[in-house]
């Protein structure tokens, strides 16, 4: 089951460098493709992300309309998915139905969250720069939720696999924790 | 043994979004500090990276003296040394002496490589953009290497696990490839 997770623990969602699946527009008409340029750029209050997007990209354009996106976050189980919705581009198709991802209704914004990913950071854009062909996008968190088995302040990689993307068709899974002594 | 990586092919020493250690300043003197929130922002030509730091970073004295920072990769063998040199500060001790990491000359730029880490960027800061107390740095790769047995286009899991930080002295290890199938 997902609960709301506070947005001073938001940022723990993506920090370990994951895969994500970025859906934008609303629950009527929205798209999603997978990213992997995005980091916290904020610990909390406000907790606050960065995403780097080609500005080409037709997600982009659904994100520009309402300047609100999802980040959503899939585990192993969702490896084809995720790398389906990377390669393909959604002009004249529904990813959601080509990949079986299935949009629901967010808590606060209007794009819908991905009902198999584990986690979801719910976000708005509050600034954005362009470099040459990508943009930086800024967004405020403003609402985060996580499956409760999963994540206990941090995703449990003995128990939730997060893709790393390596190169081509290759992820990288975490599944194991260690721990570093404190000086 | 190291060997040079094709720029064009830089930007996946850092894409599978692993913990990094930053070194600024020259070999005279130097600082380092690890790094979780970076991205690459452009695929290739230029190779671009972006990083965030705090404003009142010791080692972001040491970058703005000369503008070149050096990204170098640690494996689960440095776990110790790379949560160090995040928690300590370098005013008033010598962070490489004190984690046992190694500086060595770089090739291009004026900061030291870590001799112990698997891979290295070597980057030009050539954009900042503040967003409250954290500065976003963009950087042009300018040179790369990375060890030839770890890194074959990508970093290779079974055999070089990298760091990705989960929260509190907690790693996650990357440790196995999987491979999508292609739409």
């Amino acid at each position: 089951m997902k609960k709301e997770v506070p947005l001073h623990q938001a940022k723990w969602l993506i920090e370990a460098g994951c895969v994500v699946l970025v859906t934008g527009g609303t629950m009527a008409k929205a798209n999603v493709m997978t990213f992997s340029w995005q980091t916290p750029i904020h610990t909390a209050d406000p907790c606050r992300v960065l995403l780097v997007i080609n500005q080409i990209r037709y997600t982009y354009e659904f994100i520009k309309e309402n300047g609100e996106l999802v980040i959503n976050v899939p585990g192993v189980d969702l490896l084809e998915a995720t790398h389906r919705v990377g390669r393909i581009s959604g002009r004249g198709i529904d990813k959601f139905a080509d990949s079986g991802l299935t949009p629901v209704p967010a808590h606060v914004v209007k794009p819908p969250l991905i009902e198999q990913c584990a986690g979801h950071l719910e976000c708005r854009v509050t600034q954005t720069f362009a470099i040459d062909t990508h943009d930086l996008l800024i967004c405020d968190v403003v609402h985060a939720s996580a499956e409760q088995d999963l994540f206990d302040g941090a995703w449990i990689p003995e128990k939730f696999h997060t893709l790393h993307y390596l190169n081509g068709n290759q992820y990288g899974l975490l599944q194991q924790r260690v721990e570093a002594p404190e000086p």
